[in-house]
């Protein structure tokens, strides 16, 4: 995969703790994002608790610019978005992480540079801070528990926009094996009915049998058995039917 | 929103740092998940990082259960899903946190328990831990930095249970039948092992045993055995491990 050279921005406002902002640097590499943009950490920075929350995500860090305020970071964006939790008492429009990632990939494949705030951990952005957005993206959330981590706030809307490239795998992949035919299901179905009769498992009552038999192979054409399943089952059955070491009572 | 009482239950195995219990624990409640287990947390239990992590989220770590091992943490599910980075060597259908979202509340919606098994930080799920799945989660990341926190990526899980809630549940098929649980098919596993051992199935080389109970784990997994099946199964063993009426050279 090659990194998207316009990919959306993560620009985090006054964000207060440095371990947030290298969890943040993380989860952006692990969706293909890679321009972070801080807006007056309260540390400073660089910051070493970022650098140790970042894994191996700390070329995000050392690419990372800070700036002294909003409209700076902001300056060579098309389109700005901004997260908020709380409903707020603006005429703008407000999309989920999942719409907002369809609109970034339709922005971004025309060439157009975007970018999507973050607010500081205690209370998310100022009023002020959102008035610089076109957009509210809103993660829909527990109403009873709707405090999420600044982090966590970032890895889903990285999340949707990576779900939105073209290249995603579909949802169900698919794998080699091949199912088992049903010559090779009717013999082990032989096997484990000859065995089985050897051992008087249908006796006294023999007019049970077909009852039994039926059963079982409704039972194993329901499980869609592969080729590999039936050598299994094979070896299985062959090692139950053999003799006991040592004879005992059962 | 009342929160579902039978939703997906979130197992931690071997989990490490108190602080990723914790924010895990957050994120849970913040997709309205509180149903939190873990297996043999390295650090113990209670722990103090995990509940300053957990932020008002410790709602979750009260009632947050700790088991010896992972088949008693799983006995009362009826579909185990386990959360993997590394492609495994195993025939388990792969699905996406979307596509599992939308089984698991297919799952629910019938009645039945489902949980999603998270591996430790530093490695993930072992091979022996995976058996014990049905189907496999995989969560699309950038292929040159696949490395996601443990957190997160239970917060992915939850987030995609959540965002299927809105929509109209499906229509579910009843049946009158049950799945099995892992209970009863830990007992089905349980006797055909001690019959094969009985019969000396492993030797010469007991090394293999390991791999062939693996290779049966997996196998069983993916029938969707239901309750009924155990015990044709229970009964099919028992009549294949008996000796047979006349000795013969076999």
């Amino acid at each position: 995969m090659t990194l998207e050279s316009n990919a959306p921005a993560i620009i985090l406002v006054e964000p207060q703790m440095g371990e947030n902002i290298g969890a943040a640097a993380r989860a952006m590499l692990n969706f293909g994002l890679t321009d972070l943009r801080l807006v007056k950490p309260r540390d400073g920075w660089p910051n070493e608790r970022a650098v140790a929350m970042a894994s191996r995500a700390d070329v995000v860090l050392q690419n990372t610019r800070v700036f002294d305020n909003l409209q700076d970071a902001i300056a060579d964006l098309h389109h700005v978005y901004a997260t908020t939790a709380r409903p707020r008492d603006m005429i703008k429009k407000v999309v989920t992480p999942k719409a907002a990632a369809k609109e970034l990939r339709e922005f971004t494949g025309a060439g157009e540079n975007c970018g999507i705030l973050f607010g500081k951990e205690s209370w998310g952005l100022s009023s002020d801070d959102v008035t610089y957005a076109d957009t509210i993206i809103t993660v829909p959330l527990n109403p009873d528990f709707s405090s999420i981590n600044l982090a966590q706030a970032v890895l889903l809307v990285a999340y949707e926009w990576f779900q939105e490239a073209d290249e995603t795998p579909p949802e169900v992949m698919k794998n080699e094996e091949r199912l088992a035919t049903k010559e090779e299901l009717g013999h082990l179905f032989q096997r484990i009915e000859n065995e089985l009769d050897a051992r008087g498992y249908f006796e006294p009552i023999q007019a049970r049998k077909s009852a039994i038999l039926k059963n079982m192979r409704n039972m194993f054409q329901r499980f869609n058995l592969m080729e590999t399943d039936i050598r299994a089952l094979q070896g299985i059955v062959k090692g139950l039917s053999h003799n006991k070491k040592k004879p005992s009572e059962d």
